[in-house]
């Protein structure tokens, strides 16, 4: 058994192909405005690919490697209006493990490459799993 | 900036209490019957935390630290009767980075103790982020 200290090693199982490249021009959540982007997968990973089809609500958990590790409170939204709130109140992609967490709709596959609708993540985002949604209504 | 190919650091910023011990004896969903459970943090997180109360329902990500990570396809809850599928189709804690994601309402708060209801986290998994569920009905 390993360790339950840490630290664990996340190895990237795909990257986001996007047309956000700029943190401060994306929108905060997917459903706010976030274009359709591509999710490439390694060849490694296919066959834990096999069962994704169009139309399948998917969350996706990535790495957002542009964060900054070592803020544990914000302004939500980046609003200075808004008090300072501790980051594990706040979907902030600053905080001490960056793991995002997007659910998303997939649009169609070819391969290992599906194309996504509304996802917020920018262009080179380490992707790290794929979940399927359990709850429809509440889960994301 | 960091390389985008990883490997990520996961640093745990806490870990599960729980009287759930036996993987093979726990429920597949935390609403099949978990039990609460504790979630203890490291003081050095306890600025992050500060905004969590009890009734909030939160997103718990942990790391399954007795999983598989060179699995990709399972039979879906152990189940052989079910066909081989693929991972990312799963919810399996079987998988190359195995984050578990678990949905909990937080009961009560001491310090950076929180107790939790219906958590299917083993004792000792380490936790690695904790996020507010988002509902598109109410304010963000």
């Amino acid at each position: 058994m390993t360790s339950r200290e840490g630290p664990f090693a996340l190895h990237p199982i795909g990257w986001v192909e996007s047309t956000l490249t700029d943190r401060h021009l994306a929108p905060c959540q997917g459903d706010e405005g976030a274009p359709e982007a591509c999710l490439v997968f390694g060849p490694e990973v296919s066959e834990g690919l096999r069962d994704l089809r169009p139309g399948d609500e998917v969350i996706v958990l990535t790495w957002l490697d542009r964060a900054d590790r070592d803020v544990l409170a914000v302004h939500p939204r980046g609003d200075l209006a808004r008090p300072l709130t501790g980051v594990f109140s706040t979907r902030s992609p600053d905080r001490p493990n960056p793991v995002g967490l997007h659910r998303v709709e997939i649009v169609s596959a070819e391969g290992t490459r599906f194309l996504v609708r509304s996802l917020e993540a920018l262009d080179g985002t380490p992707i790290v799993d794929v979940k399927p949604v359990l709850d429809p209504h509440t889960e994301r």
